[in-house]
């Protein structure tokens, strides 16, 4: 039998495969696989649902991720997903998958990062598993929110011209991971070494616990502002590009010198030899918004805080693009995730 | 620091202290952990929301697992947690963590189980997350339903003189497990060994490839009849009367010679040298449901079939019992899962 790697077709291959083999039947079914969330009609609003799951080893390492931070985490990229709808999140479910290894004390400590980030969002935790596990730590967590029917913002509904935003700045948390990762193993050769973590508090905050952009939100609909698509940056922002890009039917034009990075950020990926905008864009795990809006729109979030106009929509371009500080143009490229490649 | 095991509290000890550690904020979450399923206000009805995580080397083995069933029962094991609640699943989302020794071949025959069981039970795979994994398989389940306002069954509904009733029968899908184990050791032992399953396929199947029975929640709504609590059986069945009485105040009275074994299943276990009543009360995942009905409505389920009698709920019997052939009273004790304790 033909045996092929999950590595050749890659993350978004296998859900482009699964999305293909996949009807829905049922009437209450409105938006299924290939957003961030799917839409379950509910009458005069949506339902929004949308899951992750997060694995020992692949996407956090205990000996640096504090168990507490790890459960903030967990709740904070599925609210991510669910306000990429412009939706409110309401509730979670959290199945945990647990070995030996952990005693009640640790699952509390996880818990009460989980219940922090309730607080924090205002979402409910209404129910879950835990089970035992062969090794490791293995977390899923189920977001559940509400969009009024026609305020949702799909990956699809960009319109050519729109403007292209992005929320708060990026690469911080793949320089954060960057960090964590080089003291990890300054501490594995010399136990005694005290990690240097203070100096990156920032990048480092950024990776362990990120903050999903709900204000933006909120905010975007006390301006009477509905972005024509949105999807959250968890995969860097070429991909999140890419995405809307694929969706709506267009490509898009984003300006190097637009791209919103911190000036630490900035200053740390020149300490590791890495190109801060290669940082942004492919570095992942930022948990920024990217959304576009009607040029008509324009003045009414001209004045916002913490967004960054980078780019438009464009019917005519072959390609998605990036116009560079020396006005050349770059095609941008979808690094997805490479978990498999790597383990 | 003190270190607690979690094997000393158990899973019910875990979830009773998660669940009073947390608080509900949201005026739309309208029950949250300790059911079968969450209930979200959705208007005139509730969405019901259940969530279950299955482990590779906990739950399922792949030496006798076949993929395509493990993706079934994934999904069958939901649709049992939604139909316990009276309600009629809709959709579902499905994240996998996979280690690189699962090709793209193997996953696509794990989603026709999946897909499979959607068609089987008319629910709509809506979205979901493939992951890495370092070692093993997990499948996390989240399975999404609705029910009308006022027709929900929890477990906390039962009244005094209630009668108790069971669907299909029980025990089997443990003995299934157990000749499955023995075979593996008889093949480790001897590769050239055929397994012996032919002989038992109704027990192994109950195993491999367990039903929900969506069936009797359509029949019941059919006949007029609501039940006043229900649970699915998946950890045995005096687990699941000692929650229904315990969520309802109440004490259950069942009667041994009401419990509903089949002829093969009773063989078998006397091949083992079992009880086949242990099997039934401790065995688990046999996801028949046993449900309480008012005594008012004994007529309208009297010529159902499929359906078992086992006794009723008590408001004067201290603790809850099983009455036996040889009319001796036997108190009822919960097993529970002891997955932590096999670790």
């Amino acid at each position: 039998m033909k045996r092929t790697e999950l590595s050749e077709i890659g993350e978004f291959g296998l859900i482009d495969r699964i999305k293909s083999q996949t009807a829905l039947q049922n009437g209450s079914s409105h938006l299924g696989i290939g957003d961030d969330a799917a839409l379950i009609d509910a009458g005069d609003h949506y339902q929004v649902v949308s899951t992750d799951m997060l694995m020992e080893g692949i996407h956090f390492d205990l000996s640096y991720c504090p168990l507490k931070h790890l459960g903030y985490k967990a709740v904070a990229v599925n609210v991510s997903d669910i306000a990429a709808m412009n939706a409110i999140p309401e509730q979670i479910v959290v199945s945990l998958a647990l070995s030996n290894r952990f005693s009640l004390e640790a699952i509390e400590e996880l818990y009460a990062g989980i219940q922090l980030a309730c607080e924090k969002y205002k979402v409910d935790l209404v129910g879950g598993d835990t089970t035992a596990s062969r090794s490791g730590l293995g977390i899923s967590v189920t977001a559940i929110g509400r969009v009024e029917k026609g305020k949702e913002s799909l990956r699809s509904g960009a319109q050519n011209g729109d403007i292209l935003v992005m929320t708060g700045a990026g690469g911080s948390a793949y320089l954060g991971l960057q960090v964590l990762e080089r003291e990890k193993q300054v501490y594995l050769e010399n136990p005694n070494m005290k990690p240097q973590l203070e100096k990156y508090e920032y990048e480092v905050g950024r990776q362990l616990k990120p903050e999903a952009r709900l204000d933006i939100i909120h905010e975007l609909k006390e301006l009477g502002i509905k972005p024509t698509s949105m999807i959250d940056i968890s995969d860097g922002l070429a991909s999140e590009v890419l995405h809307i890009s694929k969706n709506s039917g267009l490509s898009a034009v984003i300006f190097q010198k637009e791209l919103p990075i911190e000036k630490s950020t900035w200053e740390l990926a020149l300490e590791f030899n890495l190109d801060p905008y290669t940082c942004l864009l492919n570095g992942g795990e930022d948990y920024e918004l990217l959304f576009t809006i009607s040029q008509s729109d324009h003045d009414k979030i001209k004045n916002m805080a913490d967004i960054s106009l980078i780019g438009y929509m464009s019917a005519t371009e072959e390609r998605s693009v990036m116009r560079t500080r020396s006005e050349t143009v770059v095609e941008l490229k979808a690094q997805g995730w490479t978990h498999f490649n790597k383990s």
